[in-house]
């Protein structure tokens, strides 16, 4: 088995479809449409069955709390702005993200299948989970999928010291012969946010150059300096140009053309959270088939090649083994469709809090 | 003035226009058609004129060399593998990079000048010199450009401990309102092999965590060990994924799926170099009209805005200023327009035999 039973006494394990079940009554008691309640759980649940916890269930009170603010729309009227057979514009009328993103990666897919390639661009939303649920949604049509996201400001550009680009990320997804695709979803920042609030919870100093002091430059370590105005995330390779940190700054400015100022929707700075009115999160879904350009059969044959070859090429000994992206999620997803979905116990208590306030049957 | 008029002892300016003659002759009496000629030249040429001196003259031997013994072919028979009005493949039938490159820039050019959007993957293709030329055509015609390719081995992927997948850059342009456009062209490794090859010439340890040793995994600086089959350079990230160096092979990985596989070319260890035959290098090239999913001039409008926020954001102490993509390479293009392109002496030498063997007239 990929994971053991049981984590650390911190947690306690749920089945999936008992979580489902919850988030999704929690959804519909704030006036969530069904069908929307389910794409959000769905979302939620399956970066916590992949090991994204940072994405997972405990982002609930987030939700919950843009809903009650009137931040978040739950009968959003979402408009099609721009539409051709290859493209599409959406404004999100600020949906829940995932409800807008669900809608989006659909379109992108039915265009790619009748045209092989579609692209839909979306403004006026809001976070809208993880970037590879997207992707993933246009593998399994056996499609090349790519999904990227704008979101709040965290992270100080090249020369800059200041939140000031999201931590903007990028996936792709691709189909490969007789296995998982394969399917990168990164944060274009060297860590994302969830992963500092990872150590912040166990009190413990990150392990990486991962940030900087707002006020003196410096390389800080607290997670809760990190998290609070004092700190702020560097892009993927760190401070300065000499691991290449102005590529991961470039990279997150790719995210905020392409997902933002495309689709007229804002950028870096100006993006809000989910309990922000107007957060204006934009979205950008594209998907290719491949059986368009080419034989479908013979791509997903050699996307299988090619992942082998990687895992099989001559190993660092300082290393287990080789993953190929996505594989560490999916084997995590398959090990807690059996053992259940380890929620961090004070998650859970803040989780039957919403329940007990919105009249849910609490969990175990 | 951005740069020096006198670089160092070591380097000789020529005007623009006398090197790009000098490179067309060269062509020519290698019986490359004066147009395609032209187009090795001015690409080879942008890129000491932007300032990256190894994608530039320097590799014109490379290049003499592979048609010499028949690598690349100066015919070409370029076919149109698949079309539609969104997307095309081509087939470069082994001609020089730049050739086939620019035809399908051109070709994804026309399609998003129409349809919104414009896809074209090239297979059987050789090296393309810098990604940024390609993704510049677009931005000069006011639209989003998106160029990448595979590239021979030279970088070990997480975990692993040889030299296996390319260096594989990805270039993004976009229009900007009053201003170059923004444009990044990044190695998905840490560094490209290029800025590796600048420290052995200078006889420099590396300054960065760029590379291991193919033999015992550890880091290594020394520029002619990490060149030679004892070394491999790191993805973009660095060793391990504390600062997310499976970011960097995730991305090289994704351009070996849309440059290489999805267009049925090969990918990673399987690519060649300009000496070897059949390299089937793969390219991929995007075009996004802003104009059809908005409004055009807003667009520009907003790049620049974003542009401009990103450079006033708040400095870090350290940095003298804070640049945005591309912004480097144009100031250096303008300052050589004026000064001529600095060639180093060594490399002037060589270019040299070369006009010597095809009597070309020598540089002075």
């Amino acid at each position: 088995m990929f994971e053991k039973t049981v984590v650390d006494e911190n947690y306690v394990r749920i089945p999936r479809e008992k979580l489902f079940n919850f988030v999704v009554e929690i959804f519909k008691r704030l006036d969530v449409p069904e069908e929307d309640a389910k794409i959000v759980a769905d979302n939620l649940i399956m970066a916590d069955m992949r090991g994204i916890e940072s994405h997972g269930v405990q982002r609930l009170k987030r939700y919950v709390d843009g809903i009650k603010v009137g931040a978040v729309n739950v009968h959003p009227n979402i408009k099609v702005v721009k539409e051709s057979p290859v493209f599409a514009v959406l404004d999100g009328d600020e949906a829940l993200g995932q409800v807008v993103g669900y809608k989006g990666m659909k379109m992108a897919i039915e265009k790619a299948k009748k045209v092989g390639v579609g692209i839909v661009g979306v403004r006026n939303s809001n976070h809208y989970g993880i970037a590879g649920y997207y992707s993933y949604m246009a593998a399994k049509e056996d499609l090349v999928g790519v999904s990227m996201t704008t979101s709040r400001p965290l992270v100080a550009h090249t020369g800059a010291m200041e939140k000031f680009m999201g931590t903007s990320p990028i996936s792709v997804a691709a189909p490969v012969e007789g296995s998982r695709p394969f399917l990168l979803d990164m944060a274009t920042s060297v860590v994302p946010s969830g992963k500092i609030e990872v150590y912040r919870r166990k009190n413990k100093p990150v392990p990486g150059d991962w940030a900087i002091s707002t006020e003196t430059g410096e390389i800080i370590h607290d997670p809760n300096e990190i998290l609070s105005p004092k700190g702020t995330i560097l892009p993927l390779g760190g401070l300065g140009e000499i691991s290449g940190g102005h590529k991961g700054y470039g990279l997150g400015a790719i995210v905020d053309i392409l997902a933002g100022i495309l689709n007229g929707a804002t950028w870096s700075k100006h993006v809000g959270g989910t309990s922000d009115k107007h957060s204006d999160v934009g979205h950008f879904f594209m998907a290719i088939d491949p059986g368009a350009f080419g034989d479908k059969e013979e791509f997903k044959k050699n996307m299988r090649k090619f992942m082998e070859e990687l895992k099989n090429a001559k190993k660092h000994p300082k290393f287990e083994r080789i993953w190929v992206h996505g594989e560490k999620g999916f084997l995590t997803y398959e090990a807690r469709e059996k053992l259940g979905v380890p929620i961090y116990k004070k998650v859970l208590d803040e989780m039957n809090a919403i329940a007990d306030e919105l009249g849910v049957q609490k969990l175990p």
